[in-house]
């Protein structure tokens, strides 16, 4: 194998190299180049090493070869640097072949730095959207979300991971491909396609950010850090984040660097604003829950770049959280009937389910309508046909169990046994099925409160009643030894307590609803 | 860094460089040639972009250079090429170094796409191989298996996956093992063995295809398609595939573009064929479950090609499915003690189990004869004594809850409580323990059913006695508000059911039992 | 693309190429060499194959480049070779770009491994360290240590993977991570960083080493050993490994050929160590568990290599296990408060519970002072505060189903249900939470037993009295036939039975306890 041996040979570099920005690379494919800018993202592959740099203009990616070895190694993120190569094509992408790589150091790097920032701070500020529908609770968010956008945007431009943390259920997964799609469409148009890997959805199986999730996105960021570069990344936590039960997750993730950036519409503590970067929520402009996280994250989606067809995305999870008001609007502007609506709802929900809370982009994006659109048509119908009989199946059993009774105020409580009633690991799940049971006894009871319970946890639905679901959690663990803890919206929610006092805590519950 | 610059240097490629046949590239190691051939599979690595090319002579993989990025953006799978570049030897294989790709199109593209495939279609035909016993089921079935093992061979040739989905018990790991070592066997001999890897053994936890475990080959699959290129597989379900259980995930998988083959011997569900390519089944050829999986698949394989040591395969499943008659004359053929295959049925289900349904097939093979010899005596040893003391303290404990009662029909009904009185996560699993248990028994009785209950499930197994737990299950969903379901073989299966229901199920179940 | 082609002219190589030793490539930086020794490991990357190359002076690795695929398969670990090659920097590393390599065969091969082997045992010879503390049974724990430490180093040199499995909680974590810090610091001084990943720390989720755990450390190594040529791991079961309960695993990872070293502190059984290569343990030497694995574990990693701030892990291993005596002088060596101490491993447990037994070796090397100290600080801050308000709230709700009575004898029995007094899948599991409790109730009782019971186990903490777990849980055996299983030290430990039989196996075990 004399191959290595019979490549070397001397060649002279020209001093005759022009200098570009990024922007111009188009037009020297194939050229010798100069450039100046900065590293914000080193990756070490078996071959070249790839070192992404940003100036004024844009991104591009440098190769540097090296024998499978990492090249430059004194060259980091956050550098600035000179590079002399050749401008190739590659795939859709342009790429620099690095012949020579120098790190720029005190005032010339400052200089280089500074106009940088300036210039892609400019880039960062979202265009001026119109919302998709009229409605002072948006355009009192607007703010908010502009700076979100920004800061998202941002993200992209300095190669920092951004994780997308979201509810499994059909709201939060279409707040989360929101996001997910219009940043992978900026990143098309504006940096390299190396970077859509930075871009994480990952799905929430409690409706909190749990330690369980904190601590293996943290690893993981850790492990990305050390091995590649990578940044600590911008944390995103939709459809849900806004709950005292988020603070230790956030706590620790912030401690290692992370920025947290909370989109929600359940109703929020205020202990939690002081760790966050950022905090959209309806409730905190006069809104409420109506305003689904998928409507949220739809408007915001568009202020990061315009994607064909995310509207649909705001109008299923109109469907899915059962809103109701304004924000039916949504439907009318996405030219789907209503049952197609529900199936999707529905479908997603079911196939998200048996995913066990894997994110699976490609198939949720079938489902949603960003791939073939016959095969969409089909999934959704066999999907959600499924998934209604399962929820027949499972309410027709859990009927058997139901205990119904008026309380003294006149409202109905509906107690289901959840655990002995119904299949385990079985679509719909009990939080699901208790609110499929609910809405088929709203259309006998106006004040009904319904609510399923297990061995150590109660999932609570309302209708015509004033509930308090965290007042409640609070009472509870002032009034019983139970370990009471829980929350979720104000009339829909669930808490959790230790076995022993299960009869307790419902008896409780059931006397704090009599006296509403 | 100069080496990048240093390597340039123009060279003209001589117009006179020969066409050859893929088939021929042996003799032209080291020399430029030119072939055509249609593009299967395209794998974009650190380094080159491997193209596998297919004529009608053979596969050959084709390496292109484009600095650890894409080359030839524009070819994909399917299209017809023409290649020039140097024949190299990597390993036990050549590969192609590309020079030049051309995408060709109109009528050569036709003409030479029509050709290969009139081709690779006579080469996917099986040859002819006499079963390894005489046995008319086998050759009732032996149009079917000539008709699978062709798809399995064109798939080889397409580079088109392959997901072999089985039953985690001693049937379905030969079953699934016999197929894996025939179609890498294949490969090795037909294609480059970068496909080895396209070839997917997976054990399915339920004695069905589980949506939980479609929606991962799924997303594993679109995921593959995405980045890879690959094709939707062609998945095989063995041991399992012919109950209505399996519709839903053979559904969901088939809108994707996916083949479905069973090869089964449980009593076969109608409304399963019409969703299936393929499916072969003793039942529909006047056989019965007796012909086990590991039979069918091992003499299928003998039609992809054959594996030595293969018939190991078939005499091990008939011990691990308890058949009798005419298939025990591949006890004969083996050489092998029955205590041996014994201990091999064993020592495989303990591993299977306590691999917690990972496929890891090299200890699998180790342990089944396709590894060194010598260890695999000791390992089975070894696995099968804990095996059988693990049988020992789970059945002595197991039979303290023994319940025994004699019907007004004479049949004896023997029930035992395996949630109670034996340790969860702990070989012998519940369905494995209620047979051990049974087995015992069956030596006092003649005619005897034996249920393992748990809180939400039953097992049955019987002996003398005329049962059909499909039609149970039919009758009970019923008879009973329970949500029932299940199945299995006639005469041993498994029901499910809501855990509030148990005692009524059981003793409908008994009931019908006594009226047999 | 004609790159490939433009590269090729051809080159003699001189034949005046200095033959050198590898630890002389230091001078020979970007110049032609010959060198022989011995292949340790071989690497396929998507680029060059990888090989790692030892002589009698030191590691090197030498890459072949073959166009992405196996360079030299004649060429395997073991072999003896000759390589001609340019020796280029790569990072921290030398490695050589190899021309040539030849496998040398016959006399001359033999001469050199025989040299090299003498060479390396001698360098393998760990240095002569104090300990930490003056202790009689540490100073009879040298030899076996240094034994130790010498396979440890050795398996650096041959490219050996080490598997360091140790127990979930504090002392076995700082076991763990102690071994993991000095074998990469020996690594990083005498061999290539690309082993750094042969040194891989898991953690066991039992108390000993489960069949599950070995299965999936059998397959792993297993498949590396198919694709990347490695060895068959050493094994280093580290705050477990001494017990029956350890013999299945050990025993089948044993038959695939690794090796199994046990450095524990729990009460051995003799029938181990015939499985063992080597056994580290107080009770061998007249000591008792007040040696934590972590005091073990710090001692011998300094004869591997010195790593500074490594006395902190013995110093929280301490704590984590509540030692006392003489091994107390551990804290003083490190001038932390006896508060940090605590805090630390509260912090170390609060989190090793939500990893779920991932080993995440950036956060835990954090927290236990190898990364940021400011960092370090603000999250043993914040984990051992919500451990801390994690502790009280179970113990807390575990109180008020206490049941208290003082036997005949004067032991006082505290009996705690884990099970419906306590959350699941919450800090603190089980097994901390029954000795926060004894911890409680010990400053009220001289002799106490607590127990801290679920369905199918209890948990035994003791003070002041002669407790015999193992004994207990062999009589216990003979006298129900519960299948009751178990161990630990002799007065900590935990028992498994069939739920069925927890009644009647705990008022044996308070009748035990009352004959004592």
């Amino acid at each position: 194998s004399l191959n290595q041996m019979e490549k070397f040979e001397v060649v002279e570099i020209s001093k005759e190299v022009p200098e570009i920005k990024i922007i111009e690379a188009e037009d020297y494919a194939g050229k010798l180049v100069e450039l100046r800018g900065k590293v914000t993202h080193v990756k070490i592959t078996g071959g070249p090493t790839i070192f992404t740099i940003l100036d004024e203009g844009g991104i591009i990616t440098a190769a540097a070869f090296e024998g499978g070895e990492r090249a430059y190694p004194e060259v980091n993120a956050s550098d600035i640097v000179k590079i002399i190569g050749i401008v190739k094509r590659r795939d859709a992408d342009l790429q620099i072949e690095v012949l020579e790589m120098e790190r720029l150091l005190g005032e010339e790097a400052y200089a280089i730095s500074k106009r940088i920032e300036d210039e892609i701070d400019k880039k960062c500020e979202p265009p001026y959207v119109e919302f998709l529908i009229e409605s002072d609770i948006l355009e009192n968010l607007r703010d908010k979300m502009v700076k979100v956008a920004k800061e998202l945007r941002k993200a992209v431009f300095e190669s920092r991971p951004v994780i997308i943390r979201h509810h499994w259920d059909a709201d939060g997964i279409c707040s989360g491909v929101a996001l997910e799609k219009s940043l992978l469409s900026f990143i098309e148009k504006n940096a390299s396609s190396e970077m859509k890997h930075l871009i994480k959805r990952k799905v929430s199986r409690a409706p909190f950010y749990e330690l369980e999730d904190v601590v293996k996105d943290l690893d993981e960021s850790l492990e990305d850090s050390e091995k590649f570069g990578d940044k600590i990344p911008l944390v995103v936590l939709v459809d849900n984040g806004s709950g005292v039960e988020d603070i230790p997750a956030i706590e620790q993730f912030l401690t290692f660097g992370a920025d947290i950036i909370t989109i929600d519409h359940h109703f929020p503590d205020e202990k939690v604003d002081s760790y966050l970067l950022h905090h959209i929520n309806p409730y905190k402009v006069g809104g409420d829950s109506n305003y689904t996280a998928g409507i949220l994250c739809t408007e915001l989606s568009r202020m990061i770049d315009e994607v064909p067809g995310i509207e649909f995305l705001a109008a299923v999870s109109v469907f899915g959280d059962r809103s109701s008001g304004a924000v039916e609007k949504y439907i009318e502007l996405v030219g789907v009937s209503r049952e197609e609506l529900v199936n999707t709802a529905l479908a997603i929900e079911f196939e998200a389910f048996y995913l066990r809370f894997r994110s699976a982009s490609q198939v949720i994006h079938e489902i949603l309508g960003f791939g073939r659109k016959d095969r969409q048509k089909k999934l959704v119908d066999i999907l959600s046909g499924y998934a209604k009989s399962g929820i027949e199946e499972q309410v027709r059993t859990v009927m058997e169990g139901l205990k119904l009774q008026t309380l003294p105020n006149g409202v109905v409580l509906a107690a289901i046994d959840v655990e002995n009633y119904a299949k385990r690991f079985t679509f719909p799940p009990p939080g699901k099925l208790t609110g499929e049971v609910h809405d088929r006894l709203k259309n006998e009871y106006n004040r009904l409160v319904t609510i399923g319970y297990g061995p150590d946890f109660a999932i609570i639905r309302s209708e015509g009643v004033e509930l308090d679901i965290p007042k409640f959690v609070a009472e509870l663990r002032e009034e019983i030894n139970a370990g009471v803890d829980g929350g979720g919206h104000l009339v829909v929610g669930s808490i959790k307590f230790i076995p022993a006092k299960r009869k307790d805590v419902l008896s409780k519950l059931a006397a704090k609803i009599s006296s509403l």
